[in-house]
């Protein structure tokens, strides 16, 4: 037990006070975990495109005041009450997503959406009783994802959090929290890519990047990288692309650009923009007879996705994928295995490096499209 | 040999002069078959809603004068240069798709959509020459689909011709020929529903009650008709339809009152209308997390599927069909033999029989939505 448990801890937090507004490094209240929920250290964390998205808050609702975050790696500090996978001591994953093992969702092998701890970008309390742990001077600031991983502290429902191999690097798993496994399972699990077939990547941001990961383990012969950032497209050749197409390069629409280069199109397609453009042509460049297609960026609220029914008719699949279709508790462990084991290479995702007190420089680099992954060291 | 080889043979033929007007028998010239081409004599047709569309030509370009009909079983009378898989006497069914056996599609174990002998509703002539092998006086009449099954006799590309057991009574198998294979086909070989869960099956023509018969044979617990059409609900209770919803009593969308009486959705959904409306619904309603829904009706040229694409990153997958994915020549024989060993119910679907001199009372039927499957003998 560490002599903290069942106290407030006051530690430092990176706080979105408004929209668009640099973070600010304050000494928040960080309160004991009630039922079902766990206190972690934070050691390293991340900042993925979701975070960015609703510290901006175009086109998503405002919750401020906030602390942001949810790609990490931590420590437990102190469980709460009814938690009895996890004690102090465990390294785990934080993820924005959970698992409660009992509802339908959790129970189905081909779901990961848990009824009980799906995905809630609007809430930003705690599910037992509708409270925020964190405070700064009784005042309370708001949950992000069920996470808030830009903290020293953070306090986590257990459904969320993957208990990890002790040995693995925090500062390079913690990728796997969200961004890595959202690319590489969107792939492997939901597109499943034959050896020697052709794969587009919408988006060669860090997601898409693990998506071209997933297709090269998978031997995909052809990895077609699409971004209207030419910049990604020199960092992308370590990720097995080979070949690229800017959209803005070209008169056509780029569906019609990648059926031209592919005989008909593409075997799959990822997308991992988030821009409704970007999900329709991920959908119209696959092959007809064969073809499928994933959707793993978040759109706009107001996006409407639109296409020919025909497209369909013509055999093509469209699925969308939630953090590559992986349930965090079951699954994570695993995936941090295949790692330990030199299957995946996570190093090649990780551009930038900061110290917490530099967490605004992090966002810095996403927003001009330098980084795939800044780690933000808390110590 | 038949005395008639190589012959231009003159017989009866149903020819439509002009969109939505009374077919009128006619005595057509009839080619012999040319290169990879084989003469049919049909004994049996029946009429499905494709051949209303084109026959309407509403939404669809219209080609006359054009013999339709694509619905049948007949028996080889001969077979141009080239053709080694039939002979004279052979039992066939014509399918408005084929199978050449070569392209990529046809050796790919997904896809069905040939790239050689895919369905063609423009074209009216033989792929060989690009003639028709129909003609009144010299006047050529065109084809339909490479099939055009309501004439005594008929050409067709060897690829379009599934040569079956020629102790199946050809009165009830022809509606295997397209309409009770695309919606069977559509449950069985692309929304594959588990033993005991829900099905939705947009539309109960005959293209519905087949995708019924395939949730039925499946095992599905619940089988959810919809149609605009309440009387199809008494005949579909034959199908094994558990359930009705008529989406005219209701305020809210179908799609929510599907959610509402099945927790969510329902894991599966074969849309059988050609109304894009009910493709939506029939997308929106499946469950998050594992539904998948299937299109298979043909929709207006100008139609748009329009949706968020969050019902996507939820989990749901979209899919259509074409010809229930089934390859004409490599699988036909296998779904008789299933009709042949009492595994699959047909008579059930053949609602009305008439002689060939009165089709178009089959059209009656179907448009004042009587009909499930009206069969057209030849003699
Ligand atoms: N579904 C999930 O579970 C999940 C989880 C994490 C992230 N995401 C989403 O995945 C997406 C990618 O995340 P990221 O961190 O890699 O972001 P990122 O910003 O690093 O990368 C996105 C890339 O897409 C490119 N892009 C934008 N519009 C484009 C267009 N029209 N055509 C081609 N390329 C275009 C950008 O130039 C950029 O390089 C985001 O939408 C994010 O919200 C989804
Ligand atoms: N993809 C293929 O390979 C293929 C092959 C054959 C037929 N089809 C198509 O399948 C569809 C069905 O064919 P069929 O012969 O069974 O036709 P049908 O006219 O006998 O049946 C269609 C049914 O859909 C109902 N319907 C129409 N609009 C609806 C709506 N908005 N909501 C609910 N129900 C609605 C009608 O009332 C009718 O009962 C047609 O579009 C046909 O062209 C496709
Ligand atoms: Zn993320
Ligand atoms: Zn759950
Ligand atoms: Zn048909
Ligand atoms: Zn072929």
């Amino acid at each position: 037990m560490a002599a903290t448990a069942g106290q407030v801890i006051v530690c430092k937090a990176a706080v979105a006070w408004e929209a668009g507004k640099p973070l600010v490094l304050e000494d928040v209240e960080v309160a004991p975990p009630q039922k079902m929920e766990v206190r972690i250290k934070i050691l390293y964390t991340s900042l993925c495109h979701t975070d960015v998205y609703f510290w901006e808050a175009k086109g998503q609702n405002p919750v401020f005041p906030r602390i942001l975050g949810h790609e990490a790696g931590g420590i437990v500090e102190s469980v709460g009450e009814g938690v009895t996978d996890l004690a102090p001591g465990d390294h785990v994953l934080p993820v924005f997503t959970g698992e409660c093992k009992e509802c339908a969702h959790c129970k189905s092998e081909e779901s990961n959406m848990c009824d009980l701890l799906r995905i809630n970008t609007d809430r930003g309390v705690m599910l037992h009783d509708a409270k925020s742990r964190f405070s700064i001077n009784g005042k309370p600031i708001y949950h992000f994802l069920g996470t808030s991983t830009f903290s020293e502290y953070t306090v986590i429902h257990v459904g969320c959090l993957a208990k990890i191999n002790p040995l693995a690097p925090l500062d390079k798993v913690c990728i796997m929290s969200c961004g890595f496994c959202t690319g590489f399972g969107a792939t492997v699990n939901v597109a499943k890519p034959k050896r020697g077939s052709s794969v587009a990547i919408f988006g060669l941001g860090a997601v898409g990047l693990a998506a071209a990961e997933g297709a090269r383990v998978s031997g995909a012969s052809r990895i077609i990288g699409v971004d209207i950032n030419p910049s990604r497209f020199e960092q992308a050749k370590k990720f097995g692309v080979t070949e690229f197409v800017n959209p803005k390069d070209h008169k056509k629409p780029v569906q019609e650009v990648i059926a031209d280069i592919t005989d008909g199109g593409v075997d799959r397609s990822v997308e991992c923009t988030g821009n409704i453009d970007a999900m329709i042509s991920a959908f119209e460049c696959v092959h007809d007879g064969w073809g499928v297609a994933v959707l793993v960026g978040v759109p706009h609220k107001e996006a409407t996705f639109r296409t020919h029914p025909g497209n369909f008719l013509n055999e093509r699949t469209l699925k969308g994928t939630f953090f590559g279709n992986y349930k965090p508790r079951s699954d994570l462990p695993g995936v941090v295995e295949k790692y330990m084991n030199k299957e995946l290479e996570l190093e090649k995702f990780i551009t930038h490096k900061v110290p917490f007190s530099e967490i605004n420089k992090a966002f810095d680099y996403m927003l001009k499209g330098e980084s795939l992954r800044c780690i933000i060291r808390m110590e």
